[in-house]
């Protein structure tokens, strides 16, 4: 698997664009729109939050059929909690694209990220959907990475080549992140943070492999992140595939399917670290692993609960060692623990073992959490299961900037 | 009912003191006593952390019998992960304590709160039981309320006088908060933030009903609010009951045993209050109001979850009336939600009815998150079940007070 340029674009047959309509103030780009030449197999994972922006439900309706060929998106504003006039614009906005492409609007997907609770300004978005079209180009990916970011600072693209069966493929993706971030998507059903992902991808493969790699890859990558856990309405991930790499066609349990799912999983993953170290106000990548759970949901909600704990960020952000804080958020997650059995590491330094604590000079503890990037270990000490999560410090930035979001 | 003076002492027979012996540095007041002329009966509730200071292990254990007569407690360092010798010095405290007082150390419970993982300073504490002792007063409240103090600014001490059956009953009590403060307390079995809080009182009561007091004045009080999110592995609430009002035995379900009930009641909202204002970088009061909930599980876990985002909070803070932030935060609780038929209101001011924004001029909603105390109510439309949550803003100051708590 190699690294390439190009974003949703590298892969055969898809263009983009991203413009600026007047939805932020800023006048930054706000609009964005990915587009195939052929009709796609399609799925879609959806945030877990019962409160669901129109996008999310109109688009999870759209993709029953597994086939879509359009994806359009905006920023700053994410039509949720605006009640029926809300879906509409949502319909609004598939159909006007269609139109203009001469597309079907039901091959038309729609996302949203912003604002919750008011009103999408659709005039604005019809009025540039002709321009944003004329746009589209094999270039334009980087402009579509920049019409879905909110309080990012740094555009989020990826794409890889890999091998299926002796025939190139490609696999390309954008992605935004930064607040409101603890997603739990699946393509089932409810879940909720606004992160966005879009992936494109010239493989043959057929609807149920699609829909099963994205879970599975969804589920060790995008769900294992947390930046403030506030889960959001808006999180969708959409991936299409138009075939147009005309490799054998990939079908699950196959040696093909484990070599899509790995260039998912790998672009998944580094875009969910980019996120990360993106986050509003973050200063620190940190990486919390739980190692010998008794089950993986146990290892999951340990990792979860220090990753989400204020006071772990806190200290994080004061490169303070105060490992007690997360011996005590590991007590309070929904999982089997045994103090007597746990072990902690910051970095490579043990500081708990078997409940009790062991001396150090403070000097290589300041060490490890004055650094960048920290790996916070917790062996429960008593099962076979592991899980990691990701997430940054908290900070006074991180305030100001949610105290101040919409003013 | 009354409000008096003397906090724990204000009830007949008590006496209490409060000293600094050096485990802070500040060398502000950290080792504080509580004694009962005579033998009481007593119940306990504790965090559901399931890492746990030994502190609450040791004194669960002890009122097993259901009887005590002393309360012994450090801050400034928690005794919390600190193996078997963590263990060792909480007993020590507790039998040289129960030495100078020439009483049992069975009846004898410690309690303590701060740093995690550090060990006890043993020495400091045996050096100054003797002063502790020889100090303890009728007028010694107020010391051993500061003496359980960490990052709280102010004492929180209340004492009460009410009526049982003709008799004239007095209730008192002591407690600190100000952070990871997120208390689930039950007197069966485990829960975790460190808030403590000793309470005395003088009526004659039997130990079934003053558990049963316990436990359901705890779930409607101290168990509603958050500070942080964090649950502490020290919480503990401790009752000291030594019948000296010499009323008539108060047993459960009669009108003597809810009389008390609403008196520990108000004694514990009046603290679980006092903690919010006081919370770590606190500047805004606010109480998360669930009405119409399909359960009482329901009501609870929307409105903890309201209450704990850390999104609704920087919005508190900032004083921005973000209520699509509370949205998303109904939406991802553990509850049972139909955005349609949801409606939240800020302050009076209607926001959000079946699921779509009511139009409000902005000033009117900067005017409600612009006050000091700030009432949230999120109608579910569901049921007939409410719950009500307790909670603060999250503040830069926050932040800087807990990058820095142990530098």
């Amino acid at each position: 698997m190699k690294i390439i340029h190009g974003g949703v674009t590298a892969p055969l047959g898809f263009k983009a664009n991203g413009i600026a309509c007047g939805i932020k103030k800023s006048k930054k780009r706000d609009l964005s729109l990915i587009v195939s030449e052929k009709i796609c197999n399609a799925a879609g994972a959806f945030t877990a939050n019962k409160v669901q922006a129109s996008c999310v439900v109109v688009t999870r309706e759209r993709l029953k059929d597994a086939r879509a060929q359009v994806i359009v998106a905006n920023s700053g504003n994410a039509n949720c909690m605006t009640g029926k006039s809300g879906f509409e614009n949502t319909k609004t906005v598939a159909s006007c694209t269609a139109r203009i492409l001469k597309l079907d609007k039901k091959d038309v997907l729609v996302a949203s990220t912003g604002v919750i609770g008011k009103p999408l300004p659709i005039k604005k978005i019809i009025g540039a959907l002709p321009d944003l079209a004329q746009g589209l180009s094999k270039r334009g990916s980087a402009y579509a990475a920049a019409g879905i970011l909110t309080t990012d600072r740094i555009v989020k693209e990826i794409a890889v080549e890999f091998w299926i069966d002796k025939r190139r493929v490609r696999l390309g993706a954008i992605a935004k992140g930064a607040g409101m971030i603890n997603p739990q998507m699946t393509s089932q059903g409810p879940r909720h943070a606004t992160m966005l992902c879009f992936v494109t991808t010239d493989v043959v493969i057929t609807p149920n492999a699609l829909r099963d790699a994205l879970d599975r890859a969804v589920a060790k990558t995008f769900n294992t992140i947390t930046i403030d856990g506030d889960m959001s309405t808006n999180d969708m991930t959409l991936v299409l595939a138009n075939g147009m790499a005309q490799n054998k066609k990939i079908v699950e349990k196959t040696k093909e399917f484990r070599v899509f799912l790995k260039a998912l999983e790998t672009v998944f993953l580094t875009l969910a670290k980019q996120m990360i170290r993106d986050a509003e106000g973050a200063t620190k990548f940190v990486e919390v692993s739980v190692t010998h759970a008794q089950t993986f949901e146990d290892a999951r909600s340990v990792s979860k609960s220090v990753a989400k704990s204020s006071l772990v960020k806190c200290a994080l952000f004061g490169c303070d060692p105060n490992w007690g804080r997360i011996a005590a958020a590991v007590g309070y997650a929904n999982a089997h623990v045994d103090p007597w059995r746990m072990h902690i590491y910051l970095g490579r330094e043990l500081v708990l073992k078997n409940g009790g604590r062991v001396a150090h000079q403070a000097k290589a503890l300041n060490r490890v959490f004055a650094q960048k990037n920290i790996k916070i270990t917790v062996d429960l000490g008593l099962g076979k299961y592991k899980a990691t999560a990701y997430t940054c410090d908290f900070s006074t930035d991180y305030v100001k900037i949610n105290s101040a979001y919409r003013t």
